[in-house]
């Protein structure tokens, strides 16, 4: 950034940051970061075969694990069918998610993936993301069984969009380990059945008929009503299970000083 | 997937799938789900300056949040210097992580973001995402002032990578809401930060100069000993701190039974 442009942008910044900075005030942004030529999103979008989606994201698990395999599910799904733009996307990138992250545990890979997916094809992509994260968190995964191996593998319910979580409540269910080979088939499981559950939240979308079927629960309402935009505490964000990580909120609560927060940890 | 190649699948499954299904076994996939033309990974990289990382992930906030921002920071950077393939990455998708994605205050959209770009561009990627997630839970941020309009922001440690516990961090040594200006702004000046910073540590990867400046701490190293892989526990994935959802383990644990579980909650 030059600094002549700089100094312009420091022109607007004055004019427009009024006690805070000027980036969030405005839409206007340097030339330097001006978006690069690509397809505005969202692409097209052409209704997709659940089944054939779950099964692709199965197949492509060995080649970059659980964010890949759920992105490419769905994306090279629309590539066959859609062509252009879906087939320049670079795929590979979606590694990156594996393990929550680079085995850091944070958001599922399964989730991460069809997240950027649903981004790509919905010109509503919010009401999707959450009816597919508050049903990873509900329901008793993986559902989805290849039908070249049926093996039996144990479900779980993980409360939780977070692998670290995830992960753990699988091993306490199956009473196995977290590295091992069933794991490993699980979370390839849990990628295809969230890539075939976000593929027929898209084809209820585009139908019309999208319905939350999963609703956020009434626990996470109540702490959501104080503590989340416009309550009275708001002060934080986020839409998963509170209770996961702030036990023993008491009955009483509020009126006891407040839940238990990271500052007791 | 038609039927012929299903049945080419199971006899592959059946060969390779003993005791568990076969994708997590093999490396051999369907036709259809092999990779889409794209240049392999990792793209070229050059040396970036990080100022200019910032400056940029800082003015693309408004258009697309903190996810958006950390990558337009870098991937816009490296557009301009390398040019192709960077420039036809449709750099809109990463939208879809604003606020932990889509509001669910998962993973922080300025590591998420950082990370797919790190992804593209190192052939080594998860020591320079290790170094920036502790960096980022270990430092008081954000450390980015704009130039342009640098009215002071309060700092704070989150301890943590994800959306929700670094917003809920910040209100509270703030004394500020989730949802006003000042957070807003936060939240933009977070992003350029952490571009800077994945800069920084890419620069240094290619110089070979990288040196793990945030190792994990010791905790997470003991709980990582029984609870990751390898470990006599092995019942879980992650890297994250673990006291700030698991508070009140004793000081005779192991021993005691075990730390406090989301089995509680």
């Amino acid at each position: 950034m030059n600094c002549k442009r700089r100094k312009a942008l420091a022109a607007m910044g004055t004019m427009l940051g009024a006690g805070v900075g000027g980036a969030v005030l405005g839409r206007f942004a340097p030339a330097a970061a001006a978006p690069l030529p690509s397809p505005p999103l969202p692409w097209p979008y052409s209704k997709l075969d659940p089944s054939a989606v779950a099964e692709r994201a199965y197949w492509s698990y060995p080649d970059g694990h659980c964010m890949f395999s759920s992105f490419a599910g769905l994306v090279g799904e629309l590539a066959e069918k859609v062509g252009h733009p879906y087939k320049s996307f670079p795929m590979e990138v979606m590694k990156y998610g594996a393990g929550g992250v680079a085995g850091w545990g944070t958001l599922c890979g399964a989730l991460n993936g069809a997240a950027a997916a649903i981004y790509l094809a919905s010109d509503d992509p919010d009401p999707v993301i959450d009816e597919l994260f508050w049903w990873y968190s509900n329901e008793k995964l993986p559902d989805f069984v290849p039908p070249e191996s049926p093996v039996p593998i144990t479900q779980s319910v993980s409360r939780s969009p977070l692998c670290h979580v995830s992960v753990a409540e699988w091993c306490s269910a199956s009473g196995l380990k977290a590295y091992s080979k069933q794991r490993n088939e699980r979370c390839a499981r849990l990628a295809a059945s969230a890539a075939r559950r976000a593929a027929q939240i898209l084809n209820a979308q585009q139908g019309g008929t999208l319905t939350l079927a999963h609703p956020a629960p009434d626990e996470v309402k109540r702490c959501r009503s104080c503590h989340e935009r416009a309550g009275s505490v708001e002060n934080t964000r986020g839409k998963m299970h509170c209770s996961q990580c702030h036990p023993g909120v008491e009955p009483s609560h509020p009126g006891d000083g407040g839940g238990r927060s990271s500052k007791e940890g």
